[in-house]
């Protein structure tokens, strides 16, 4: 059955939220008395429709069902787990956690709130055990961290409860042991903003430079190493205990202003608004947004390759969700070894499928059924791989950002040493592109081809068996410029 | 004639400048007394020839010669550049700059140091003028900021053709327009370094439970937009001065310990490398290099992708080295099309280059004939361009990690709607694969394949006669697994 979230406050934050669950599957109830709540959530979930899925290696599931509630009381009705992200006010969040509790005492209840301690929200609840702090970070649908936050008054078994659905929609919950004003990061934020202010105030630098300071170096580093192990590296082989010996002194240096805190003035409210404008005034903040997502789109990606930060959180997140595919029907019809989703790398300046991921579209499908013959990576690590020598792709269709497309292989002819295949990259049934290829099982150390010993064998040449009977395509043993 | 830049003090930024220039094609003499120094910048530029090289879509120059110096004045004899990176104590870099400036009083001298403001540096100087900060991050070979920082006694007019030599080995020089105690971007490491003390201290988070705050949320922001333009967006439609006004009174909030300096006790450099060690002793530190260098490399191409922060300096950094290819030689001969490099993200799990990326090598070739015979992106944006219906691959050798390949085109035939053309990717004059493909002339809006006009047709016809004559590969018209 379709599990459900309740989301309470539907502004950025709340719309993240929102996205982030129906992308996953969820069904989701919003309340927010705003009547411009549904469009400000629809213009989150655009955002989050052309981001999110270009983070995933394996098919979205089906999205779940946005509902918009009149009252919370219906909104929270059969919900698994409710966020709360209204406005920063604790009487005002007092207020919905009563509401929530007096029919749904013993449900989920994560707050994004950045400013209040669990045991401040937690005050005065009827069941205080169930309210925590879930404090997530815009994008919410891209950034996998939410800090959770528990007070001595929580329910463990509900904090775990609650990490286990964030983990399900693809988030890094990061336990916070102690409770603190501000809890963790934006400690962080604040220290570096209140500086920030101080330095557009003083005329050192404008907005403009102190993003540059911050993006063109060590920003850059924080997004995949953090603060600590990009110092431990930086003290080299010494050690932490070196680079802390050398750095440690500093801290007595006389150059931070963090001690006061600039006066808010309107002058530097209107100096910070009019450099801002000159810096990035040239796009509206909807382009703003979709820039921002598509750069952390290729972090995610690039660190999700890599297999490290953030972007194992994605990989686990994929694993979590991989299906495994039914058994792709080897005796007598072509066997579909790839569900691929076109990404935003993948397109061209036409704003096309660029050629030769069609390729890449095949090698995917290949690479599949190597491994469904045993020729998998433990195999390659032996020493030996099926090489492909030959290629001839007749391109029939043109595929689009975030077509879904399948991979099908026919299995021409088989022997000792060769695999000749024939692969239908499809959209909806339909041919985008034919790939017939030759495959040559290859002694990567001699460098030449051999045969392929019995275990794989005995996989191979049932299916060839198998498929020796299947109509094969007109473009089947075709040469370039052939007429049909 | 090669140009030379002398590094004084030869760690790891020392380390880092030198592999800056010499990759750009600057010859490098080093001084530094430490016997280990030609150890330690082997490594650092071991690194460097591993990293770099992946962010140029261009061929990089021939690499500089790095010599080692006896004396700072061997060092910077014919110098154009100076850059000092001796350890922080200022009577140290007083002696390095007399030395230097007693043999070249008007030589550039930049300093890497984070601690001194350029009007120390000057002090005592014979040429104050010439003195002045160039703040590097480390890894210096990727990262692209330098923070200039000139005192009222610079000379204006020597700033300028710092930050230009700067500009040529691919950095982003940041003019500090006021000097100040560690310029702009170590205020705020500094800030968040004392934060993260108490934290740690407080038993609040552990090192590791800091860095996963940092790099699953704001991290990832930041090495793409900063701080100013990152909450332009979350202010939304109402603007940057909505923003300030919203969050402005938080700074009211009692959540910071920033006043205090905590106490730099054994205890906590204790605590702090032991969970530094739990987090990541995992990795040697030369691993967790090139664990960051590989992350870097992902983060700036996927900048680079964008053009966008970073990736627009790597891009401007291209574009200045972008030598203008010699006459393709249209007349009877294949024409040499593209010069590649193959880079990280083209290797597959064998460590050869992936077969998709062999015709994304060719589309790389027949995209710049195309833009040769003038169907290029202004043409596209008519509504007409050339796609590819059909494509013949064999593949006949192996390309590594960073082979540099030649791509060649021979223009078989032509007529008003189809191009059939013969490819060869090359590394050292030997095809690595070669690709045959039928290119037809389309009018994208109706779908359909039509006459391409005079304009381009008066460009192709002469080139197809040319190469009517040519010598055709065995390759040419060849079916997949048709015999030779």
């Amino acid at each position: 059955m379709t599990r459900k979230a309740a989301i309470i406050g539907g502004g950025v934050i709340g719309g993240g939220w929102a996205a982030r669950f129906l992308l996953n599957g969820w069904n989701v109830s919003v309340f927010d008395p705003d009547p411009e709540a549904a469009r400000k959530i629809g213009e989150v979930l655009t955002n989050a429709r052309a981001a999110l899925p270009a983070l995933s290696d394996i098919p979205m599931c089906a999205e779940g069902v946005l509902s918009f509630a009149d009252t919370i009381t219906e909104a929270v009705e059969g919900a698994e787990y409710i966020q709360e992200s209204v406005s920063e006010r604790l009487e005002l969040k007092h207020r919905v956690f009563a509401q929530i509790q007096q029919s749904h005492p013993d449900t989920l209840i994560g707050s994004s709130t950045s400013g209040f301690m669990p045991s401040q929200l937690q005050e005065g609840a009827a069941n205080p055990a169930m309210i925590f702090v879930a404090h997530p970070f815009n994008p919410v649908y891209l950034l996998p961290l939410a800090e959770v936050v528990p007070s001595p008054a929580s329910d463990p078994s509900a904090i775990e409860r609650a990490k286990e659905i964030l983990r399900e929609i693809g988030m890094f919950p990061l336990h916070v042991r102690k409770e603190i004003d501000a809890h963790i990061a934006d400690r962080f934020l604040e220290a570096v903003w209140r500086e920030a202010l101080w330095l557009v105030r003083d005329g050192v630098a404008t907005t403009e430079e102190i993003d540059e300071a911050i993006r063109m170096g060590f920003g850059l580093r924080w997004g995949q190493m953090g603060l600590f192990e990009t110092y431990r590296v930086a003290g080299g082989e010494a050690g932490m205990k070196h680079f802390m010996e050398q750095f440690g002194p500093c801290l007595q240096w006389p150059w931070t202003k963090l001690t006061d805190v600039p006066e808010f003035t309107e002058e530097l409210v209107d100096l910070i608004a009019g450099q801002s404008d000159a810096q990035s005034g040239v796009y509206t903040i909807r382009e703003l947004e979709r820039i921002r997502d598509s750069n952390l789109v290729g972090f995610l990606r690039s660190l999700k390759d890599r297999n490290w930060g953030a972007g194992k959180v994605l990989r686990e997140h994929d694993a979590r969700r991989r299906v495994v595919l039914p058994d792709p029907a080897p005796a007598g019809a072509p066997m579909i070894m790839a569900h691929m989703q076109v990404l935003p790398s993948w397109i061209d300046y036409n704003g096309h499928m660029t050629e030769s991921r069609y390729l890449f579209a095949a090698s995917e499908t290949s690479d599949a059924f190597l491994r469904f013959i045993g020729a998998d990576m433990d195999y390659v690590a032996t020493g030996f791989s099926y090489y492909t020598a030959e290629t001839h792709i007749i391109h029939k269709g043109e595929a689009k950002l975030g077509d879904r497309l399948t991979g099908s292989l026919q299995l021409l002819s088989a022997d000792e040493k060769r695999m000749h295949i024939f692969m239908r990259i499809q959209k909806d049934g339909v041919d985008m592109a034919t790939i017939e290829q030759m495959l040559l099982h290859v002694d990567m150390k001699a460098g030449r081809a051999v045969a392929a010993p019995k275990v794989i064998l005995e996989r191979v040449l049932p299916i060839a068996a198998s498929h020796a009977d299947l109509p094969r395509d007109a473009a089947v043993g075709r040469f370039t410029g052939q007429r049909k």
